[in-house]
Order: structure tokens, then sequence, then C-alpha cells
């Protein structure tokens, strides 16, 4: 286990009809506020009238910046600074998925930065002071709500890139498992391979002696695979919207993570295809994993004792360690299949590999993936991962 | 899962050769430090010198409370409150295990409450605000460096009580696994112990649909089961402290527990009898726990499949739900005792059950047993399950 500062100051407030909490919340950073959203899914399902009326009614100062999109882009970015300087906002109510909280972080780092903010998102050292923020998040997945990183897109750069700043991490987070209750199957879908693609990321790694993140990060993964389905077939099920929903926090809040070293692999390279092809984050996951998992196993077999025990402790196969590190890649894939995603690239509409070559060498740079990742990958190697992608999967 | 709060803002330093950090960490809140720390331990292993020499060296004012000892008394709590007082400190250092950081607790709350710090233990609605703490933990067991608990003895009254307050969470832990190397294997073993106990408290629970915090306990769970041998064989191996350190932070910093009702059983019970015998607190637990469970299975069916599941996740048993779950009381016991734990009262000094009444009928008030345990547990069950306590268990 490698030495870690673990410092998560987020303020959770877990579970339902706690929303007359936000003024009491909001308070102490002060009453002007830029309410950022997304489309108009929070108009639709009343959540914005709440919020609107209750602050409203409490004396705040609203500020509106609307139609942050998914893979949040650096225009919106640019905008929510832009007003929160021209208005003098104080506090930064950020109601949405993973999007809208990230794009609210970045533009909380960018009112206090002498300079365009997606310097921000390209080199996070010169992220500084921010502006505080409060969320009310609608959507399980990205576990944004409880740490201090952000994605952001820039579409005339084909960039998508993180970055994090300790001031970043949100003040409070509502998790209200019933504002997930209107999440469409497909997004509940791509929700949970996301977190699971967290989960992956951090668990498949080399660093020796960390069972306590090992035995928690299969435990999230178990209760994702246990929930993720009742949540698809029914969407009011509280229970399994809740393990859903905290099971996404805790996955990326740095408790599964912490005391490794060693950097992740399926994101960077979706960041690539969403950069390029603006598709959904954790369908591009999903699609990604089992592909990169049988790679890893077929090029490196000091990684089947891990996959062996992933496939013991998740997916309770017994047997050979080689025999069941594949069967759990398969067990991954149809798992991912049965929540409804679609497994190939061309099911959502990326039909030709011209792109490949640029995507992998992009994927390979910012991913820092020759150095880092699990198993090391050359341009190449993400090619043939992401070429695999084109095509069913029949072979783990 | 039921509504929580988590806020958790302890800044953890976790890892070896980083108190070089400790002045940087001190300095916002104050020059002038209360070091706290119990016997001689800090001292005969250089723990001490190193805190006091990097301290003096960097311009820190130091004023000691030492001889703070396991079962930490109120009278220390009352000779930390007038210290700081009388010579205006401005933060507490807690060195040490639990106890000493508890007695810190009550300290830094005490100084700011106009009465006797007693009625803090007692009642704490009375805990306010508090002197700010910074730790060096020496021990794996209570998980006090991560939340806003505290409990203290008063010989005087054969008392035990917790109490807490969200200012006493300590602002900055550190968690260095090479100053458990010389914890001797005893310790190591009630340790271990009061870590499962934690565990368990919060594991044997009748809230439903909290699958994320019940994984959760059983990875911390199993993570003690394969560490804790390791630790007492091989006192310096650092993988397996550094898991056992971890896992006993991670046990009760709120994770494993929110979203769930209800209270605890063991603990309450123990703490009359370290109240009245000042007995190790994780050997109490040790005898105990193992009792308990066999009465929730001998007298309350419902527990069965909760017991099941213990026994299959944790101990890997397989077959019908009864037959495993008291296997897994076997299993627990049999664990507890080959780490070297006397598992019976006699061996720990009590040898007669006169105060068992008493002891009973005090577990019973100040634990709130008949109304919020597991099983609920009047004056005579708690009886039944401390006089079994006296005999070698067999009958599992």
């Amino acid at each position: 286990m490698n030495n870690f500062r673990m410092y998560v100051p987020t303020d959770i407030r877990f579970g339902k009809n706690r929303l007359n909490e936000l003024p009491e919340v909001l308070e102490p950073y002060g009453k002007r506020v830029l309410l950022a959203y997304g489309g108009g899914s929070i108009k639709r399902f009343g959540l914005y009238d709440k919020v609107v009326d209750l602050l409203e009614s409490n004396g705040f100062h609203i500020v509106e910046l609307t139609g942050i999109e998914p893979n949040p882009k650096i225009d919106s970015v640019r905008e929510g600074v832009k007003l929160i300087r021209e208005h003098a906002l104080d506090v930064i109510l950020a109601v949405g998925g993973g999007s809208v909280v990230d794009a609210a972080k970045v533009i909380a780092g960018g009112v206090y930065y002498d300079g365009d903010a997606w310097d921000l998102v390209e080199d996070s050292s010169k992220m500084g002071k921010a502006v505080p923020i409060v969320d009310i998040l609608t959507l399980a997945a990205t576990g944004t709500e409880m740490n201090r990183n952000a994605v952001i897109s820039n579409p005339e750069r084909n960039e998508k890139l993180g970055t994090s700043g300790w001031e970043l991490l949100p003040k409070v987070s509502f998790l209200d498992p019933t504002n997930t209750f209107t999440v469409p199957a497909s997004q509940t879908a791509a929700g949970a391979a996301d977190i699971l693609s967290h989960l992956f990321e951090q668990y498949f790694n080399h660093t020796a002696g960390v069972d306590v993140q090992d035995n928690i990060a299969e435990g999230l993964m178990k209760a994702v695979i246990q929930h993720a389905p009742t949540a698809i077939q029914t969407p009011d099920d509280y229970i399994a919207r809740a393990n859903i929903l905290w099971a996404s926090t805790l996955a990326l809040n740095g408790i599964p993570g912490n005391g490794r070293a060693g950097g992740w692999t399926c994101h960077p390279i979706e960041h690539e295809l969403s950069a390029y092809y603006d598709i959904t984050h954790g369908i591009g996951l999903a699609i990604l994993t089992p592909r990169w998992m049988a790679y890893c196993l077929n090029h490196d077999a000091t990684t089947i004792p891990k996959f062996a025990k992933y496939a013991r402790n998740v997916w309770h196969l017994e047997g050979d360690d080689e025999i069941i590190a594949h069967q759990a890649v398969k067990a991954t894939h149809d798992f991912l299949k049965s929540l409804g995603i679609p497994m190939t690239l061309p099911e959502v509409g990326i039909t030709t590999d011209e792109l490949v070559s640029d995507m992998s060498a992009q994927a390979v740079q910012h991913g820092h993936l020759t150095q880092s990742a699990y198993v090391a990958l050359e341009n190449d190697d993400v090619a043939e991962i992401i070429r695999a992608s084109f095509e069913e999967m029949t072979d783990f």
C-alpha cells in the first residue's frame, strides 16, 4: 500500500425529502446564486420549479446557466465564468448529472483565473481558488459529487480532458435517489457502466497489499451488478436507485483508489471516442472495457491472477485461474449487454475506422498509456482494442 | 436505506515517513500545543522524541498531558481542560491509541464548556465548540481518528459512556503503519477484535436495502481476518499493519453504518465490563461477541438469513442457512481465539458473577437494548450472555 492523503470534506446529504435543507446550506456562501443545469429534464420533472421557488422565497438572487450538455463543453464553462463575474455571484448551485457538476467545477476555478478557462483543463496546476459549489445530483454515474475532478470537452480541438483542484470539491452534495427515478433505462445502464469502469480502473492495478481497497471495490461492483437490472426494469425502485447512487459516489471519492500507483486505461481511450464522436461516455466505456480486459489477459499473463480474483469474488466463478479469468470477461460483457447497452461502435454511429489511428495516438498521449497503464499500451495496441470494438465480441 | 448525512472533513495522512508534515499541519491552529499521550510506549520507541524535537525546532510551545490510560478516565480529561485554560493553548496533539484521542476530544469540548466535563459525556447535546485536534495514531482499533465520537470512563461511578460532537472530528490524523509495529501481540489482537466488533454492530441490523454498506463491511471484515494473524506473527509486516490500520479507520468513519437505523449491542455490554473491571475493551468484545451471536440465532430465527449471509460472504461457508449461520459463529470464536485472545471472563480476572445483574441493568439502560438492539435484550438476556462468558464456549 502506498502513502496517500484522503481529505474529502464534502457534506453529503443522502436521501429523500430533504430539499428544504437547501437554503440553510447555501446561506453561508451568499445570496447570489448561479443556477447551472443541462437540458429540460429538471424542468420536465418539476425539480427546477421546486428549487427556484425555494430559493426565491428565501431571498436568493438567481442567475441561470442552462444548456450544459453531456460531455460538457468549454463554451458552457466560459459562459458560466462570464455570468458569475458580470453578476457578482457568490455560489454555484449545479442541478443535474456529472456533466453539470463538472462544468460547475471548472467555472468555479475559472472565475479566479486570469485567462481562458481551457488553460485550467489543459494544466490543472493552474487551478487555484474557486467559487463554492453546491449540487443536487440527478444521475448516478461519475462520482464528481464527492471528488475534486472534472472532465471538459473542447470540440474545436477534438479534446476531452480531465483536470482537478482541491478547491473544486463540492461543499454540499444532495443525493436523493428519487431524483434519479426519471433517468431513462439507457442512461441508467450507461451510468452503471461508468461506475463499474471507475472501479475496474482502480482495481486492476499493480500496487501490492491493498486488500482493503480491493475488497471495497469488489463490494461496490457487486452492489451495482445486483441493483442495476432492477433500476432499469423498475425505475422507481428506491432501494435499487439508492444503492447505485451511493455506489457511484463511493466508487470515486478516493476510497477504492487510495494507496495505489498507476493510471487508468479505458477512460483515456473512451475520452477520445467522446471527443471525436460525442458518444455517451458510459456506453463508450461499456464497449471498450471487455475488449481491454481480453487484451490484458491475452498479452500479459501476469494479469491472470487479478482477473481470477475478480472472477471469484465478484462473479462467484470457480476453477482454474486462467479459465475463470476469461469467463469473467465474458460475464462482464454479457452483464453490460443485458442492461441493453449497444456493445459495438457501429451501434453508436461510429461506422468507419478512419479516425482510429488519431484517437489511439491521442489516448496514449493524454492517458500516458505507455507508462502508467495497468498493461502498457502503444498506439497500435490501443488501435487493436478500438478496432475490436467494431465487431460483436465473441472471443473472451 | 435510510437518509443519512456524511460529513467527515478529517484530513488523513496515511503512510510512512511523513511526520515532517506535522509543523505545517499544526501551524494554522497556533503555536501553543497540548501534547497528550499515554504511558511510556511513545517514549520507549522514540516517537515522543521525534515529535518534541520537530515541534521545538519549529518554534512550538509544548505543554504535556501524560498518563492517559486505556479506558481513559474523566480525571485525565479534567486535567487536560485545566492545562489548556491555564496555558492558553491553541491545539491538542494527541499521540497514541484511541484512548488518547478520545480523551483529547472531550478535553477539546470541555475547554468551551462552563461546568464539569463529565456533563459532556453524560449528555452530548451539551457539546459545542471545541479546540482543534491533530493526532498521530499508534494503534489500529477504535476508529476515533476519523469520527466525532469518544468514550470516557468514570471509575467513581462505574460508568463508561460514549459521547460525540461535530466539532470533535480530528482536523488531521497521521496514520503511519510503522507506528503500530511495536504494538504487542495481545493489543494487536484486541484491536482486531474491536474493529470486527464495530463492523458487526453495524452489519447485524434490520434496515433493508443497504447492500453497499453491507458489502463494504464484509470487505473490511475479510481484510482484518486476512491480515491480523500476520500482524501478530510478524509485527513489522508493513502490508498487514497498513491494511488493519486503514480498515480500523474505515470501519467507523460512517461508511459501513450510514443509512441504517438501530443501535449497538456488544459495545454497551462490554462498556459495563470495562467500567466495573477495567478490562481491555477489545478483549471484552471478543469474549462477548460469539455468545451474543449464538444468543441471536437461538432466540430470534429472523436473524438466520443475515448470519448465513455473513457465513457465505466472509467465511466462504456453503450449505443450509441455519447450519452455516451457526458455523459462522464458531468461525468467529475460533478466529478470535487463534489470535491468542483469552476467550472467557475468568481468564481476564472476572471470576465471580456477583456484579452480573448490576452490569446487565446498566448495559440495558445505557445501550437502550430493549428498544434499539439488533435483537432486543432485557436485563436477564444480557445476564445470560455475560454468564455464558464465564465458561469455555462449546455450543455455537
